[in-house]
């Protein structure tokens, strides 16, 4: 699998002070190494879809994003008006106090207002649900840890969402871990799984990868395709 | 002035995983302490504006928090649905590298459509305007630490709004610091100052009063009016 990592790399720049130069950059490199998508803010969705019309790789969006604490209302209107920019994946944070409580009708009903008015707009969007799953599993016991995950997995996928997604970048809690996505993988049933978050190296994105990840977000991509070292959050 | 701190607090609580039991206490504790406001996320304002429907305590709530990378069009429709919601002063992040570029009519162009929005619901809204100062004060010297200050003084001060506000908290480049709301107060020219990020104490509350803050955003409020330590993200 290792040879064909570029493809399931997410090329993500989610800072708050990323410029425009920056961005052509990203949308370069995920053209030169062949990386699944470039995952941007919202502000520079129109411009990377517009550079990314004609190439294999696609645009992918974030939603409500950090927090997860948008009205569900308004994650909508954000993520079908990214769509309408030319996003065609769309990376929603859920949130989170509906996670911690299992309570999957609270999420589901969330998710399938958000999913249900992107795909109005482009019934072919990839919809992500990221979860914080290191903000799930902290202070609590594996079973409790694997009962929030399999219920997150569950409104996922009923809610008809096509990913369940470990991590913004961005929480205190921190990023993708190997046991995190083993769980998702293994609760998954018919959605994939997408690895976020602190994935900086060739090594990180294997590990990821055997634990069941289909997808990876990173900012390190080149380097992880390259063999290079890199700084940076790994997000 | 130390006497009345309790009037400049805007009562913070924007974590992804905060649930509705600490929501109704931030309201009880604002409404016992005297502060200025409630300072919640999208999906809390609804609630807390019913709550605090007959008290002088009012209603904050974030937009396009708290990178600010999200378009102007989506800031605006989440500001005012909120406003709809009852929320009575509204802070929202301006997309950072218009400030980083120093680009005023970039600036203004985004907050006036925010602006515009919102005041279209209620002209009586007060409208903060987020501008990450520790992002924009880092790795350059006084003198464009100062410039950055001033053109984002500016922008705020003639697209119309009321407040520019140091920091979400969420940065990694850090919280308020006394340099940075001196430099507002000084290019301020009528508008006001909100310190947040990093305040935790009743004398990080008093140097920030003292450098020119006329509000003061913190998760702390309680113990920075009662004396008691306190812990937690401080914003």
């Amino acid at each position: 699998m290792s040879n064909n990592i570029a493809s399931k790399i997410d090329h993500t720049n989610l800072k708050a002070e990323a410029r425009r130069p920056q961005i052509h950059r990203l949308v370069s490199e995920a053209q030169e190494y062949g990386f699944a998508s470039v995952c941007v803010n919202g502000v520079f969705v129109a411009d990377c879809a517009k550079a990314l019309a004609n190439s294999s790789v696609k645009t992918c969006a974030v939603a409500g994003f950090p927090l997860g604490a948008m009205k569900a209302t308004h994650k909508a209107i954000e993520a079908t008006g990214l769509v309408k920019d030319g996003a065609q994946e769309i990376d929603v944070v859920a949130h989170l106090p509906n996670l911690i409580r299992k309570d999957v009708a609270a999420i589901k009903d969330e998710l399938m207002e958000v999913v249900k008015a992107v795909r109005a707009a482009n019934p072919q969007v990839i919809v992500k649900v990221i979860v914080e799953s290191a903000c799930l599993m902290q202070e609590v016991d594996d079973a409790e840890a694997e009962a929030r995950i399999a219920a997150a997995c569950q409104a996922v996928r009923e809610s008809g969402c096509d990913f369940i997604k470990t991590s913004t970048g961005f929480h205190s809690a921190g990023g993708a871990t190997v046991e995190a996505v083993r769980l998702m993988k293994k609760h998954s049933q018919g959605i994939y799984v997408k690895a976020a978050g602190g994935i900086r190296t060739a090594d990180d994105a294997q590990r990821m990868i055997d634990a069941g990840a289909d997808r990876l977000g990173c900012s390190a991509g080149v380097a992880i395709v390259t063999g290079q070292s890199a700084g940076g959050a790994g997000y």
